[in-house]
């Protein structure tokens, strides 16, 4: 989900009433990110606190190379990782994921092994269907044992968009949330619903009511199960005692669009970028009585800041023998601080780009390759003239065909958007002049500052001076999505003998994964 | 200003508590629309209830060119049109302009013969300051003579941005509300400020307040005086017969960003365009007691709906002898009901688009002229690597420096923007096959759909029949902004005597005006 998909930022639809009054009762973040433009990397960051370069979720097969976990990684969540469960634990806290886990599927990766107690969801993406024969469809999980796979048990219709998982997750946390309650166990439900996530679906009663199309049709099904929530936890009167947070894993994925792609508002580009598209993200901060309501904060805020709030929430410490990025926000939330941090853009292994205060320089930009941005195809879409351009780039010849006039089949993560110099489809290295801009005059980051000026040189020689205290003290988690393997896919999850759902898994031929972003 | 620019309509700084509170205690309009993408013809339209190429505000020199009220313009409202305050005094209004008039500067223009009884303000933008022998400073009039003009006797510092004028017309507003208040009588107020048209200005205790630049201190001002204004009305008791309604003439002019220019929220390009960001307008309407709290309407409104409304509101019926445009809102604000109706995009003299529900058909493109667009100049904001393009289209090549690397100095209402086929630079014809996009699904206007669709044929089917119909039954006034004349200019308006500012008029030179976009 991007930042611009929800009516409180401005939303053109305005179709999430719930999540809009989720805002109007609690605190708007306005400048919060993920730790990674893509799924995977993101979570794994959320529940460890730590940028994917320490914990391990980015890969070296290729500079600056986003990646993530398909049904072939043979890497996921590192033991030496500790999770925000398995430190929550150790204060009486059960805790439950319902949705995509997406840290590794192999038996050692299970979200069980992590410190979480139950788990209704699964451990991929929703791709398919597959015919079981190249690769399975993906299980989905109760706890320790398959119950069924999309698709087959767990339908998705693709050409209606219909599909009633989020239904389904609904109800598991309603009932997990009544469990806690009436057993006065404390709780941490990690609700990762995936219904915005190409292939876009929505159940039936929201299928056809959006002005959005399906997209919006999944939004509003997130919109009113979140309402739902809210309302059960007031109902059970625990709500006082409840801190809940909404946000996403990354930028709306604008190659999914316009039929299953959202919005990032203002913002450039979107998933797999490391412009603000790809990574500014819708939050909400809720927690009624102690948050004061309609609250705005402009705290630079991260995912991995929920890992240490969440620890001092529960009166814990965050493990002090690693770095920790996360934050703890609550003198923010609670008291209207401002906290003086970083924001680092990574993208793989490389950081890409920091943002501090208003400024944010980037040290590498890169749109997508021209190899994969320039698939052509004459498309039933468009019955314009074909244009021929010819660019010519530093000596070198570059042919592009359909820029304009011919639709294209190539993947643009920045449709309708081009900044001279900034959505480069070769990786341009800025390090000894990074490109600045100014996020307030300039949000959409297309005005780099004159490199001549003042402010420009004031503000890099700061921003540089934290890069490099960053650069020099990082130490990189071994790189977890490197290889795959055909022979890990989900052939034969556990509980597979009892359904019959066994499939035998070919030679294992490991390989170095093949990232093309 | 923009739809983008207030909080409440998702702008990323929010810093515009006042009018959010405003939209949180009113009606926030989400499909509201000018009549024309840039100023005099909007303002035109505003007080007529009438399209400018009916009322007059619209050139033939060339074909779907913006034109609008230079010092130099002969033309102006014509008498035979009937305005929103010459109405209203029949029913025993008293109507006040404060700020910006724009409708013709010559004596026949005046807004005090037009219906208004009291004027502080000027007739044309604040541009300057000019030398007094090539074109004089713009008058400030306080009703029918000049009190001074701009840089001599109102400064305007263009280096620091410093300027008191909205100051000056909130107290006008104040007082004037005040002397109404005191008399029992109603009132009719046109608070038409302008700080946020470029050179964009603020006074000493909003520069440097906003997170974004000068033209954030100058959104900060504005709203500031809007809260104020609203209080003055709850402070004197007078809130529930007030009604109130807060709208922009059109989108933000994106040539005047990073340093001057507003934001247009996710929609395509700005001011001078007919894409959703030329002509989509933040609007709120307030009414405490009548309009129900936190309403959000998706009514495709106008401009023009203000005339009707206002009329309405005090019991008149709209004029009977002439096409009206306006339709009269009250039954949208106060019963929340939808009234079909289509929303026409007007450049000049043509039809360029068309909106009926979520779809919008566009009969015509262009953003503006290559020529225009690329006057180019090496820039200091920009080091990077000069790139040489060269374009084929229709047969016709057309050399394009600095497109990519080379920043340009040439005038573009779509920076970072550009849609293939779209944000065109040549004026393309699609009548037999409108451009036809979804504004639900893609509000960006990035997606043509398919003209193979039967979603398509649908449609533009249906769109196409409302044209004909409009087209068949327009009657297009004369048009008034034709003929430039030296002459004509602001060099000796009533009272220049008293204040020893009347200055030579050069022989009458009339010529037919130069409207490049």
């Amino acid at each position: 989900m991007g930042w611009g998909d929800l009516g409180a930022f401005g939303e053109p639809s305005k179709e999430t009433p719930n999540l809009d009054q989720m805002a109007a009762d609690g605190m708007l973040f306005l400048d919060f990110y993920t730790a990674s433009p893509l799924c995977s990397p993101s979570r794994a960051a959320l529940l460890t606190g730590r940028l994917p370069v320490r914990n391990g979720f980015y890969t070296t097969n290729g500079h600056a190379r986003n990646a993530y976990t398909p049904q072939d990684i043979v890497g996921g969540i590192p033991d030496s990782e500790l999770l925000l469960p398995e430190l929550l634990k150790k204060a009486g806290y059960t805790n439950k994921i319902i949705g995509k886990w997406h840290l590794g599927h192999r038996p050692q990766f299970h979200p069980l092994k992590h410190g979480f107690d139950e788990w209704f969801g699964s451990p991929n993406c929703h791709f398919g269907p597959y015919n079981s024969t190249e690769r399975p469809n993906i299980p989905v999980y109760r706890d320790w044992e398959m119950v069924g796979r999309y698709y087959e048990d767990f339908k998705i219709d693709l050409k209606t968009g219909e599909a009633n998982l989020t239904q389904l997750y609904l109800q598991e946390a309603l009932d997990f949330i009544s469990k806690q309650q009436a057993s006065q166990q404390p709780f941490f439900l990690y609700w990762a619903i995936d219904a915005t996530h190409a292939p876009v679906y929505a159940s039936k009663q929201f299928l056809g009511t959006s002005q959005r199309g399906l997209y919006g049709d999944a939004v509003r099904e997130i919109d009113d199960s979140i309402g739902k929530i809210l309302k059960h936890l007031q109902q059970l009167g625990i709500s006082e005692s409840t801190f809940v947070f909404f946000t996403s894993d990354n930028g709306a994925a604008l190659i999914s669009a316009p039929k299953q792609g959202g919005s990032n508002g203002p913002f450039l580009c979107g998933k797999q970028t490391t412009f603000e598209g790809g990574m500014r993200e819708p939050a909400i901060a809720w927690w009624p009585g102690h948050i004061p309501a309609g609250g705005v904060s402009h705290q630079l805020g991260s995912v991995m800041d929920l890992f240490s709030t969440s620890l001092s929430l529960a009166g814990l410490q965050p493990p002090s023998d690693r770095q920790i990025d996360g934050i703890d926000l609550l003198p923010v939330i609670l008291q209207g601080k401002l906290i003086d941090r970083p924001i680092f853009y990574y993208r793989g292994n490389e950081l890409m780009a920091v943002r501090v205060g208003l400024y944010k320089a980037h040290y590498w930009t890169w749109s997508n390759s021209w190899e994969e941005h320039s698939k052509t195809g004459l498309s039933h879409e468009s019955s314009q003239n074909p244009i021929f351009m010819l660019i010519l780039a530093n000596g070198e010849l570059v042919p592009v065909l359909g820029l304009f006039g011919m639709a294209r089949r190539g993947i643009d993560f920045c449709p309708g958007q081009s900044v001279a110099g900034v959505t480069t489809h070769t990786q341009e290295e800025h390090t000894y002049l990074p490109l600045l801009f100014h996020l307030g005059r300039d949000p959409g980051e297309k005005y780099p500052l004159s490199f001549a000026s003042e402010e420009y040189q004031r503000a890099v020689e700061h921003i540089s001076g934290l890069v490099q205290q960053h650069k020099a003290t990082l130490v990189p988690g071994q790189p977890q999505l490197n290889v795959c393997d055909q022979a890990v896919m989900n052939w034969s999850p556990p509980g597979c003998e009892k359904l019959g759902k066994c499939l035998k898994a070919p030679e294992s031929d490991p390989k170095k994964c093949s990232w093309p972003h």
